[in-house]
């Protein structure tokens, strides 16, 4: 194969979640594609990573100073959705349910990788929080590390006057009882609401 | 979302077999990632888009006048490995076992998709043929324009001295070339038959 060709395959194989079949497939897409498409998805990337930061409000990824969620006036502010990553708002944007604000730990605790509470924007939560939050809604992972570090955040805040939430954990819809895993359903068990 | 964000998304969308969410998980990839690796990604795009074309011999895809199979002269040039697209070579260089040269046809004959002989590199194969190749294996895709372009192939090379091969068909019917595993592709190398 040309050089050209195997490096455009290589870097396209550093993605995530892309082997080297599916990078073959797409290097050759590129070669079929229109050129204005190829170039345009080249000038995207550039721009994308060299123009987009962090909100200064709530961590979110923008090429603002605020992003566009924060500098949104409609929104409730004093609804803080604590989420893991900036990539966790996607979702619940896509709910169209939630009419308030977001803060972006950027991870979880995890002594295991070195992860304290030092190297997560949890200062700047409890900054907001202090400034006239009412409720904030914990919806880090339902892992061992988003858990614990719910339970973190939930712990410095309980002498506070806000409200403090956790997404309900149990069975997602359309699934089956069947094919839940143990703790899962221990959860759904555990947080069942009367009807 | 802010913007710039949204039109990553939609152009990583365009690519094949990337839907909302693996385009929204790689741009988040992107923004998260070493700026060399994306800037370099950027540039390997446009860098293969603009500067590889067809090699004028055998119609595989090079930075060059002529492919790097065509010009590696320990390579048997008197047989000729037929495939519909420049994407199939690339899972029977991975056999390891085949040793010749190829003919990239730019298709198969598809009178649906008004695709007849002078839309493909027959004229061109057929040269090639006249000009001393002792064997062609016709290895299109087990669909059935590859079957019917191989049988068109066959009918028009019959006259001549050369012997005509087809890849055997292990493999199974309807499925892609591209996605065949080593194994397979190898027995049905070494099982061609004579037609």
């Amino acid at each position: 194969m040309d050089d050209l060709l195997q490096e455009l395959i290589e870097e396209i194989q550093k993605l995530p979640g892309v082997g080297p079949k599916s990078a073959s497939r797409l290097a050759f897409y590129v070669l079929s594609a229109p050129s204005d498409e190829i170039h345009l998805l080249a000038e995207k990337l550039v721009e994308a990573k060299e123009k987009i930061g962090f909100c200064s409000v709530c961590y979110n990824v923008t090429q603002n100073k605020v992003c566009s969620i924060c500098s949104d006036l409609r929104r409730d502010d004093s609804i803080i959705l604590v989420v893991e990553e900036a990539k966790d708002i996607i979702p619940v944007e896509r709910t169209r349910e939630y009419f308030g604000k977001y803060h972006v730990l950027g991870g979880s605790l995890s002594p295991m990788d070195e992860i304290g509470p030092e190297n997560l924007h949890i200062d700047e939560l409890l900054e907001r929080v202090k400034n006239g939050a009412k409720e904030v809604i914990l919806a880090t992972n339902p892992t061992v590390t988003g858990e614990v570090t719910a339970q973190y955040l939930s712990t410095l805040m309980q002498d506070t006057d806000v409200k403090i939430t956790r997404i309900a954990l149990g069975l997602s819809m359309g699934s089956d009882l069947e094919y839940a895993d143990e703790l899962t359903l221990s959860r759904a068990l555990e947080r069942r609401q009367e009807l």
